[in-house]
């Protein structure tokens, strides 16, 4: 078996934004697509963590973006494990259209957590170690975040039944279609965001009151959080090219 | 070419809800991604009818589901096209499982629209006839559904980026999820909906305050609206069972 995994994918119309591009949310959807196929037919996938119980859990993600794929184009993503820790693991994704030409890369920090104490877990090393590839991803990891939480949130919202992944929290891409959502539609027709940084801190669960913070930090640079009373669970950062 | 079209789906764990089941909003997205390949492999797609300056836009559906599938269960589509008229055309769909196990079916109705005027707009009927299928398809037809907008909203929100789909209106499934919000967490604990209609009345832009509404018609049933001002733009309705 290879040590990177190769997942073409079409991006639907019905799955665009207004401008007929990719969503981040939709393209985040086609890392975990890829990274969960990847891990699954190499012996550490969702069902053979499940075996453990132990499950996967996304805890940072980038993404650089140069172009975004439209409506009817090709998006194939190619992924491998670039480090194994005791704790979590760091998976890179190339982005590539159609012709075989780059457009963007992404990397990821994943834990494996125990399915009854919530808790991180010791990774299985053994079955992960001969797939670490030696191969770099050209952009920077992810980055820390600055904290914005402070004065009046620029929205809040309940999490509900649709804002829910199968482990009953909210979902990952969620939280991107939430953030996203602080900007306007104005914005999204002047520019792309080129960079998105995301750290998942805590579980988001049903019925929670989430209040959404938005500072710029320096021009076209944004830093995001999503607070569950004073408590940060959720923070991002985005760059607007 | 057939009549008929088969588009096979896995129900993937990171689209599934917090039971680990299909959402309607997936469902849905399956059923537009059958729809829209039948279509195109036979000449009336997205692309051939923006040649003709239109579109086409889903104005009903009705989904009726005796089981849901779970994640990583096969989802099987099958599609054909039961009513060619003037102004719209009406497809049908089969659901199976992986094992050739029907558990649901679903309905819909298509306009063609002209992008300008955004009017509908006559069908190109020598192209779709030859596709017309005599297979019957054992749900009812989608149903008109009460008016339930009275009295004060059980929420309101307002549409935003990603709401929005490639003509810039809020995108149809979108619309799914807002009203399976209007319930909670416990009612799906307890049971599934097994049927769902909904009538797309007129498009929800970008900026509206929507108004919904939900008012019990029967025990189990559900009657939504999604208005704005006093307008309403969509309608559902919703059986639990």
């Amino acid at each position: 078996m290879e040590k990177e995994g190769i997942y073409p994918f079409t991006v639907e119309a019905y799955l665009t934004d207004f401008r007929g591009k990719a969503t981040l949310a939709m393209i985040g959807n086609c890392l975990i697509h890829a990274a969960s196929q990847h891990a699954s037919s190499r012996g550490f996938g969702f069902g053979d963590m499940a075996g453990r119980h132990t499950a996967w859990v996304l805890s940072r993600l980038a993404i650089e973006l140069q172009v975004y794929p439209r409506a009817g184009e090709r998006l194939v993503v190619r992924t491998w494990i670039s480090e194994v820790g005791r704790l979590a693991t760091h998976r890179c994704f190339e982005l590539s259209d159609g012709e075989g030409r780059i457009f963007g890369y992404a990397r990821s920090t994943w834990a494996a957590i125990d399915l009854e104490s919530r808790r991180p877990t010791l990774l299985d090393a053994p079955a992960l170690n001969p797939y670490l590839s030696d191969r770099l991803c050209p952009i920077e990891p992810p980055m820390k975040i600055q904290p914005v939480e402070q004065g009046s949130p620029e929205e809040t919202f309940r999490v509900r039944y649709s804002d829910l992944d199968i482990n009953g929290h909210l979902n990952s891409m969620k939280y991107i279609e939430h953030f996203l959502d602080l900007f306007g539609r104005e914005e999204f027709e002047a520019h792309d965001i080129t960079r998105l940084d995301i750290a998942y801190q805590a579980e988001g669960r049903y019925g929670m009151e989430l209040r959404l913070f938005r500072r710029e930090t320096a021009e076209g640079h944004f830093a995001l959080a999503a607070c569950c009373g004073e408590k940060s669970i959720c923070r991002a950062a985005v760059r607007w090219g």
